[in-house]
């Protein structure tokens, strides 16, 4: 953990960067093993450059801190103490009145909190702490990556008990909490997401939200979920029908098919990322689908379940060992419904792993 | 849903400020009845002084405004199209290139996107939206307390379902799984946050995680949970024993109640916001368990399961009717247990609407 924390130091040594404000939950979790959801309370992360780190955090977090392994200094503070007060006096010490550069998540902090730390010196210029992070998360470690592959375990999971659960008339609501049930007995505390069970012309919408929709045979039947593992997130998507399927339909699951496998036989190290997309979408294209598919190709994935690398084709970044990352090309068809295939893949030395391993064959419930 | 955004633009005619660029989910949804979650897409509302108002959102969630009610203009970008290139072409069309008095909300706009802002104009000032849109929100109108007395007993049903599944040696998991399903199968889509389910020694920490602790006679179970109904949220919390209660566990359960119920006895339009913490926080101090009383005695409940007003002894607000908010003290003694007591509340013309009506006498399961 405290390597994470001396990668910081380095940089903002080498930046002429006087601290960093480490803000973000996800964030103060990679370098602390602190997980803490605060609310509208303040949560925060302190690295110097030329002394120690100290965490700021709710009194009532303050041992949960501590048991996670942080052993640096903490301020925490109840509901009615200003931490900023508290802090104000942590910088003093650090004799950082005058002028300070501070670096912060600029996507993640608010103008607000922005403010607050405006006034901790007489004069303050911030600097983007966002990418430094981000490509300090972006290439994972092997610790890292046996969570992220039991994450991935489960998730396949959720897809059995999903298709288990399919019968004639049930709601997209019953099997939604039949998977959600089947998990938490085995002690996953989070979903990675809001939970999405589709049926039938629902599957058409990227982003539709589960409810009392009744299963009917014809339909198609997308789940889209992954759970939370020691801080870790899977993200995993399956398409199957129920009972018979149109030709249709049929149709739209092979492209699909064909693009998500095109994508990951494209996977090692050196590809442009922007030519995964590319090599997805040109398929759905071909087929005649290509306005159908209305989103990215993939997303990043670790402790958040969005994070980088951004698989989409403006992004010229290059392909690493160690990348998390999801590949989910879809085709929507109003009426006929969606299909999405979707997996977690990981860049190896020379190809890829991928995480996620439920069948992708045509399955007709 | 008009009056709401007819009230925001009178307030900006008064304030001499050009626009309000409204952010947050919460916000966006309480002036165009839009709930969008679009991760770390941009979603925005902009409400004009001086012309009609445009909502920017994801391509794919542009139906979902429109299904909503949102008759304005629609800005939707897919995810290679810059959103920002095509606020800048309606900035040019409302004359607000040379100067731009912008309205926040401070505390949500990340530093990142104010930068973003900063750009529409040669020059841009910000002013604080929050306490606008807090104060709109802190009054609500007959159709939102319609839609928070269904979600408050929603939530009394869950606390029925979750002491109905205590039985020796089940798990947190195995009740809260049990609990959730339930309310899925009501078209329950979203709790208000991570319910809580904790046995024993595990109900003495407010934040606490529920695991594959097992029941054991003379655990205290401390539920805390809530649902999300129609875009708004309650907020119970339940303590019951099990088998059996020690002398420590039933004096602790009966000065929370005590406590709650003081507080619930002085609501009334008129009071100190932060009179109602010290009546309750006096009788808990009183009893000789001051310290062991570590959080405010409630919070704003509404769109946000966190909102207006916060319930601590510092908030020198007055009530006012239509205010909801959640009365909430709790003892927590290590080892023995914690006891918590929480109701959602509403004030009405002369004193209070309790929205959540589950027994508060003493549960032995």
């Amino acid at each position: 953990m405290n390597q994470r924390i001396d990668k910081i130091t380095t940089w903002l040594k080498n930046e002429s960067i006087d601290v960093a404000f480490v803000h973000s939950s996800e964030n103060v979790f990679y370098l602390s093993n602190f997980m803490c959801h605060p609310n509208e309370r303040l949560l925060g992360l302190f690295v110097f450059a030329e002394s120690d780190p100290f965490l700021v955090c709710p009194r009532m977090e303050e041992q949960a801190a501590k048991d996670a392994g942080w052993s640096h200094k903490i301020i925490s503070y109840d509901d009615v103490e200003d931490p900023w007060e508290m802090i104000r006096t942590e910088w003093k010490h650090r004799s950082l009145q005058e002028e300070s550069v501070i670096a912060i998540e600029k996507d993640v902090v608010s103008y607000a909190r922005a403010e607050k730390l405006q006034t901790l010196s007489k004069k303050v210029q911030f600097r983007s702490l966002d990418d430094t992070l981000n490509q300090l998360r972006l290439v994972k470690d092997a610790a890292e990556l046996e969570i992220l592959r039991e994450a991935a375990r489960l998730a396949d999971e959720a897809i059995q008990v999903g298709i288990d659960h399919l019968t004639e008339a049930c709601t997209e609501m019953d099997v939604l909490a039949a998977i959600e049930l089947a998990m938490k007995k085995k002690g996953v505390a989070d979903m990675s997401f809001p939970t999405m069970v589709l049926f039938g012309e629902k599957s058409a919408l990227p982003h539709g939200h589960p409810g009392l929709r009744r299963l009917k045979k014809g339909d198609l039947v997308l789940f889209d979920l992954g759970v939370v593992w020691n801080g870790y997130c899977s993200d995993i998507t399956r398409t199957v029908a129920f009972d018979r399927i149109s030709e249709q339909q049929r149709e739209i699951y092979e492209v699909v098919k064909e693009a998500q496998q095109a994508a990951i036989d494209a996977l090692k190290p050196g590809v442009r990322v922007g030519d995964l997309d590319r090599i997805a979408r040109n398929r759905i294209s071909k087929a005649g689908y290509g306005n159908c598919f209305t989103h990215r190709l993939g997303h990043g994935l670790g402790i958040s379940v969005h994070e980088f690398p951004s698989v989409n084709e403006t992004n010229d970044h290059l392909l690493k060992e160690g990348m998390v990352f999801t590949i989910e090309p879809g085709i929507y068809v109003p009426e006929a419904g969606g299909v999405r295939i979707e997996d977690d893949v990981c860049i190896t030395e020379d190809g890829a792993e991928i995480l996620t391993s439920f069948t992708k064959e045509l399955v007709i419930v």
